[in-house]
């Protein structure tokens, strides 16, 4: 049930749409690229299988490809960013970039971004500030779906974190992670295949647990990270809800249930509280702490100390990034597979715009 | 099993303890305020409870109770400081005080903290930052007792994360939690009720789930917060893990299963890696990103829309803090109680030092 196509397939396709929809040659290239990394990366939900969701937003007339991206605020060290309801994918890339350069003027820069749409994997963000010799921090608000601790109603996205750690000889330390237990793109695979979830990642519209993946259809929500109040459920509705208010209540975008659904046939919330999506991107040069050789050697420490760290038989301690970076490597080889409702999605899009698929 | 005891006569005689280990009035008095908030909050395993602990590092030598501390590396939104072995109770406060000067001097302000101790609960510090209009941050390392996804072996301590972001009208927003499923703590009130812990807290030493709250004792561990993969274990385990290199890879503090134990009863590793253990505060001036009457509007927005969602029957949708801070009102008028095992530790240490308790 699956294709496989090249990266280099994808990418002239992805290209030609984004081209397609307007935008100039340089954000097209730079959104396929944010985008496809999410392929590369294994995280299937969040790449080519959105295309066709960011070209229904542009239709609706909720992305502009056109945008005039700026600086509405800042200091030496922080800036909002508005992104004139820009692709999230070329928006986040101009905040980051903000970012490491303030980190690079005062040691760190943080950058709250509004009126911006989905930004694609928050991990390719933070991951920028690697080859800088910085620590890159990403995160960003997204639909609602998520309900806190107690409530049967969704306040929150999955709203992720990502943190990505440069070593020396060892490769970097990438987390990336929705604050939920598990990310939209598991169910979405559960659903494809009509199996059950476990226990802890959702609720039914009245707060019962429930094992059915597409319980989302019928009122019901996410769970977050912990899964509930016993098991530290009100861990991940705080870590959600610090993102939603980095990301959205700093810079003045839409935050908690006003924040604006991905999917263009969902209405926007009525009497918004801000502008778009919010974005929290950050930056610290590790030689504002240590001199950036020091740190470097002692996160090799770190990361060999934890690999080789005594496992349950037959498995191993990972290192945050370290599956996600063997595929990349595996499917820029051998390419990227495709789910049949995928491609077929994306043929529509091919007949959409005249092109070939 | 409880005794109460006011605030005031807690205080009096922790102050008198902290004078007699040697600190300074000033020291004391800080270091009174900053472990008895825990008990004030209801956070009863960092508080006074662990009084007798400080005296025997210090005994043990591992406490430096009239330490030098100071800045060894900074720029204009990041330094370094050196605890010299303080207690952590005031080199924390130190090192916030650092952030928050830099905060205002340039939007934001970053320390990360080496050679210092426990520094009582992560929300005292973060809070320090809401008097100034500031979203204030903290994180520590901690002595090694939870497993990383997979692992048999104890890599990481409950390594907790306070965020507090301050309100208008309403009060702030504190979350204060370790990136474990459920405190060491909590574990502390099972062991001592002899009951069975929930499933997804524990492990033992085989790594296989336990209810058996004294399985740490068998060489067990914490399980990070998720419990299993299924349950996104693997997200907690990368929380643990960044507050561990931010609080000491950075500074230089040691890391992992290097972190010095709170208990002087175990060694020190060998071969140490750094120095002390580590922290790290942050505090962002709300107004690096917008007015900040418009951002303390829109958290109050934002706490009033979440603590109206809709709930299940029976329960309510809480603000993080909202506990602790009607505990800390109750108990400073109502009085703090202590457990018998815990009275009968502060009679001992009364008896060491020549005191009344």
């Amino acid at each position: 049930m699956e294709t496989i196509f090249s990266y280099h397939h994808l990418r002239e396709f992805t290209h030609e749409v984004f081209i397609r929809m307007g935008c100039s040659l340089d954000h097209a290239a730079l959104a396929t690229e944010v985008l496809l990394s999410a392929d590369l990366r294994g995280i299937d939900s969040h790449g080519i299988a959105r295309l066709s969701g960011y070209v229904r937003l542009w239709e609706a007339k909720r992305i502009n490809t056109r945008p005039d991206i700026k600086i509405t605020h800042e200091t030496p060290s922080t800036a909002v960013v508005d992104g004139d309801s820009g692709l999230g994918l070329v928006v986040a890339p101009y905040a980051m970039e903000v970012a490491m350069r303030k980190a690079g003027e005062v040691g760190t820069g943080w950058v709250s971004v509004k009126n911006s749409n989905h930004f694609g994997i928050a991990g390719y963000h933070a991951m920028k500030a690697l080859e800088r010799d910085m620590i890159g921090m990403a995160m960003t608000n997204a639909s609602p779906l998520v309900a806190p601790t107690f409530a049967t109603e969704r306040m929150l996205g999955t709203n992720p974190i990502a943190v990505a750690i440069p070593a020396k000889e060892q490769p970097p330390f990438v987390a990336d992670f929705a604050t939920t237990t598990a990310a939209n793109g598991k169910l979405e695979i559960l659903q494809r295949k009509n199996e059950e979830a476990p226990l802890g990642w959702i609720q039914d519209k009245n707060g019962n647990p429930s094992t059915n993946p597409h319980e989302l259809k019928n009122g019901g929500a996410l769970l977050p990270l912990g899964g509930d109040r016993e098991h530290g459920s009100h861990k991940g509705y705080c870590l959600g809800a610090i993102v939603d208010i980095f990301s959205a209540v700093l810079s003045g975008a839409n935050y908690g249930p006003w924040a604006p659904p991905f999917v263009s046939f969902l209405p926007l919330a009525p009497d918004p509280v801000g502008v778009g999506l919010g974005h929290f991107l950050g930056a610290m040069r590790v030689d504002a702490f240590r001199p950036a050789d020091e740190f470097k050697a002692n996160m090799d420490t770190w990361i060999s100390r934890f690999r080789a760290a005594e496992a349950i038989p037959g498995k191993e301690v990972l290192i945050p990034g370290d599956p996600e970076r063997e595929t990349y490597h595996h499917r820029l080889d051998n390419g990227i597979p495709v789910v049949a409702a995928v491609v077929k999605d994306l043929q529509d899009l091919a007949g959409k715009f005249d092109l070939n698929f």
